[in-house]
């Protein structure tokens, strides 16, 4: 077993750089002060280190069981995880105080669910699942809806899910065949459905007594493909009017699926109204459920981002322990000293280096489109709302894209630390890297990411929140360029990635057909990830170089952060300029073979 | 199950690539001719497809147990795969006749050990153990070993093993505690060996009825550090001096880990003389065992590296099946053909092209070095024979390192082009991952790699053995520039390559504190990698556009290899400048924080 402590420090710095003491000054968050984010933060730390991360191995070995009866289990200790985490109220945090939220800011909430990523990531895919929920219910519910099933989804007394993917309909949902029919016997905006869904998470569990299926589905007057899906809310056990507990409803799990990783995390085929239909309720307009759902998802697409951030945070701790442990080799700078840790090592250092410089950036990145979020949501001034939105709205995929690669990288060069003992799954490392692994494809895969962000981020608004965001990051550049030394030193390796950006976002505009835009969208998404992470990294530099100046904090904190910065531009950027060449190459050689070549 | 074919058209050309026509006219391998070689290709195709890949799964599923008594058993069907394999002559084809073998090529034996890594990894790193062994015996083995132990060894009726590490001694030998003491009462150059050693791949099994340890030890007279280090060699049951088993020697498995992959092969901690001491034999002189490891240690650099080229076939393959049968969304270029495989989408594309390209071009590699190690045996002239020993020196840690990461970039592309699919384990995909991860980190990390390619293979001949490399290289730049256009159309990317790869090795040569050398040796082996796998695409393109405009041979063929070739260039190599750029940037940001900082 590993153990792990949040990184408050680093964390706490994430959420100032994010903007987080003017989402605190605006009145919906009136709460939020310096002192309850600090106490909130400490007792995450406490709950994920002290409850979360000591089930994450046993999870992992043991997995969920689907017993004869229907009934899926937990591993030993998720259970009763569940109900502190409910007890503590973690489930309500960042919610509407409407319905029993606690009213604190969207990127509180982030920061939070972080500690739990990386505590145990496979537990904490519920949470999320619910989180989505609770957002797509508050934007696209019906005041009843609301008020039925949002107090249990924000307390955490039910779970949700979301039921998007059929087994010929993955990221094409056009293809998708479930079928919703009407059901006026049953009562008013009922429907029955048909059909079955897999790859569903935490899709059933032993955690909560109901469970709120979010479900794609067909209606009977539906028009084909992606125009004709309508958006419905199946609860596991029926609902009455005053929110108590029915009947169990025509749905089930009919089998696990055994994955390399998360284990601890229920993966489903799930069957819908075998015995008569799922009653269901709709949600939103009929044939509107793919904007529905995308409200679910792209909170959900932020959040796996994150699980990417909390996977690697908890993979370099455990890098970093091992290496500071682990007495191998001399210290070449020193090799009169006799035998020293390996920490001491260039190239472990190299690989430590370069976990923090990614962690950290992915952490920013993170918590700052969060907080674009916040501000879109609460600013009252409608321009600054919008811009905040364009910002989220263009960030969103390359927060779910770079930060999960960000995590897997992270979590494979953690295994590589260990050395011989990485490969050893009693060590820990090598559950990170297969629990990280995921991220890269659920909840649209990374290729999906780069083509949402090159035809519907870049492409359909001509470039604007692309621009709007590089000449935020030039302002950036010319701080550095009158910074001291040490961080003017940095600035021409910026300078080199943000010309990349405008380059290649310049290209992707002159280039728009689907087969160009798509042939480019991978490299173009690496770029924008390190170069938007790399952003944010400059301006961690800028501020820390500041507070050190001011003599205010921990001068260890704002040193590290100075040279972990200086990693970033060093080893990092340069490679910006590798995937605008493949980009830039055009499609030519990716089509280059005959099917029948491969 | 996943199916495999043998590439062997592509497995030819890069024979012949590698100057296989060249060596078949040597008097030492007169009967290697184009009809044997082809024939034993061909039969190589249908046992691993036949008898190996179908037990790949079984042996990830089953792994290996450790009975009460003792003794190891394989996974159903490795035992009878191995049976089959001896019978069919499998084990002795490129070893010495005098001692049973068949006397081929080495880099033959090289290109039919990938079909054996690509069908079954797990099971196939018995033989590759065997295959050093030999080595070490063949080069330091006195008459009388060689007459007692070779034949065994050569028809693979017993196996051979490789005992280096110890808990404390891992990537630094130095540190080894077992201990040898001379034994005169057992017979004239015995030894008992006391310790224990960890990580021993097929340390102990069920495929033969003897297994030759060999294993670093102490003498008693020993100088402290690695030059007191001894090799022995310890058989499983004591062998008579005319060959006959005798009794169980002294040496056992006292438990086997469990890995994150090659479930199929058993990784042993072995003990040594917990009872009273296990018979040994010296092999080479005292003290200079590290060298005679060395030998073996080379062979099992390469032929790791092999092993990454054999697992990225294998996932290349599956991945290209599941591309063309899964259908999802529409073909861009043509959406009015209505669904489409997804082969037809560029993001998809590109992640097969990926692929295949990397893993051509770490076929090309490894072929090419293997040869250079046939010459350097039998070549007649002893300057050419120098110049391929340098040659093979230098790209050995390449071969190793490159070639490793190459097949686990592979692997993880192939479960990702699977989608949610690839992260279910009965799909396959997973299983590459898993098992490609551990040759990044055995026969020495790829960060020991990358310090032996910049201190022992630049640093200690001053830059010769990469200078006469890049002349080499300039040759082929100057052929492409001076070749139709699309193969004149790469010369500007490989320039760049080039020189990024003069470049680092220069500030390599001028900066050789161990500080600067090891920061930078991760970095400039990458470039190496890209440089010199994108050295032999760019000689497969321009043999490609000769075989074309011959019309020798299957058209398809070389078109294939020209796109693949062009994909390189534009998207694979222009990662050299970022290397570089890490690389040159210095040891600074590397070790910029305190220890405790981290």
């Amino acid at each position: 077993m590993t153990t792990y402590a949040a990184p408050l420090e680093d964390m706490q710095f994430a959420l100032d750089l994010a903007g987080l003491p003017e989402i605190a000054e605006l009145p919906r968050y009136a709460e939020a002060t310096p002192d309850l984010i600090a106490a909130v933060l400490d007792e995450a730390g406490k709950f994920g280190a002290g409850v979360l991360a000591p089930i994450n191995a046993v999870g992992d070995q043991q997995g969920c069981r689907l017993e004869p009866d229907g009934t899926v289990r937990m591993p030993d200790g998720a259970v009763e995880a569940y109900a502190q985490f409910l007890e503590a109220g973690w489930n309500s945090l960042p919610f509407d105080p409407d319905y029993g939220g606690q009213g604190l800011p969207g990127v509180v909430g982030v920061a939070v669910a972080e500690i739990w990523h990386a505590a145990n990531m496979a537990w904490s895919i519920g949470p999320l699942l619910t989180t989505g929920t609770i957002e797509a219910l508050s934007v696209h519910g019906t005041d009843h809806q609301k008020e039925v099933y949002l107090p249990k989804l924000v307390s955490g007394e039910w779970t949700g899910t979301m039921n998007l993917t059929e087994s010929q309909a993955g990221s094409d949902l056009a293809q998708l065949r479930c079928k919703a029919e009407p059901a006026p016997d049953l009562g008013e905006d009922r429907y029955r459905i048909h059909g079955q869904k897999v790859f569903i998470s935490h899709g059933d569990h032993d955690l909560t007594e109901n469970i709120c299926h979010l479900v794609l589905a067909r209606l009977p007057d539906a028009p084909p493909g992606v125009k004709g899906i309508s958006l419905f809310l199946v609860p596991k056990r029926l609902v009455a009017a005053d929110g108590s507990l029915g009947d169990a409803n025509d749905v089930k799990a009919v089998s696990l699926e055994h994955k390399l990783g998360i284990h601890g995390s229920p993966t489903a085929v799930m069957a819908y109204g075998d015995d008569g239909g799922a009653v269901a309720t709709l949600i939103g307009a009929p044939h509107q459920g793919l904007a529905c759902m995308f409200t679910m998802m792209n909170n959900a697409r932020l959040n796996v981002g994150l699980q990417g951030v909390g996977i690697a945070e908890r993979a370099y701790q455990q890098a970093v322990a091992f290496a500071c442990d682990r007495v191998q080799g001399v210290d070449v700078t020193d090799p009169a000293t006799g035998r020293a840790t390996i920490v001491h090592h260039p190239d472990v250092r190299r690989m430590l280096m370069d976990m923090r410089a990614r962690t950290e950036a992915a952490r920013l990145l993170t918590y700052y489109a969060a907080a674009r979020m916040d501000l879109a949501k609460a600013q009252p001034d409608e321009s600054v709302r919008a811009a905040a939105q364009a910002r989220a709205d263009v960030l969103t995929p390359v927060v779910k894209g770079w930060c999960t690669e960000v995590g897997f990288a992270v979590s494979d060069m953690g295994v590589q630390v260990h050395g011989g003992t990485g490969y050893i799954e009693e060590t820990g490392a090598a559950q990170h890297l297969r629990d990280a692994r995921v991220a890269r494809i659920y909840e649209g895969t990374n290729g999906i990411q780069a083509i949402d962000l090159v035809s519907r981020k870049v492409l359909r608004d001509k470039g604007a929140a692309v621009r709007a965001l590089v000449a935020d990051m030039r302002a950036t550049h010319d701080a550095l360029t009158g910074a001291p030394a040490d961080v003017a030193a940095m600035a021409p390796a910026f300078a080199a990635a943000l010309d990349d950006l405008e380059a290649t976002t310049t290209w992707v505009l002159d280039h728009a057909s689907p087969l160009d835009a798509q042939g480019a969208a991978t490299p173009y998404a690496s770029l924008f990830g390190i170069a938007a992470g790399g952003w944010l990294m400059m301006r961690a530099a800028l501020d820390a170089r500041r507070r050190l100046d001011a003599g205010t904090g921990n001068p260890a904190q704002w040193q590290a952060k100075l040279g972990t910065a200086r990693y970033f531009a060093d080893a990092v950027m340069p490679f910006t300029r590798a995937h605008r060449a493949a980009a830039l190459a055009g499609p030519d050689s990716l089509m280059a073979l005959e099917e029948d070549w491969f």
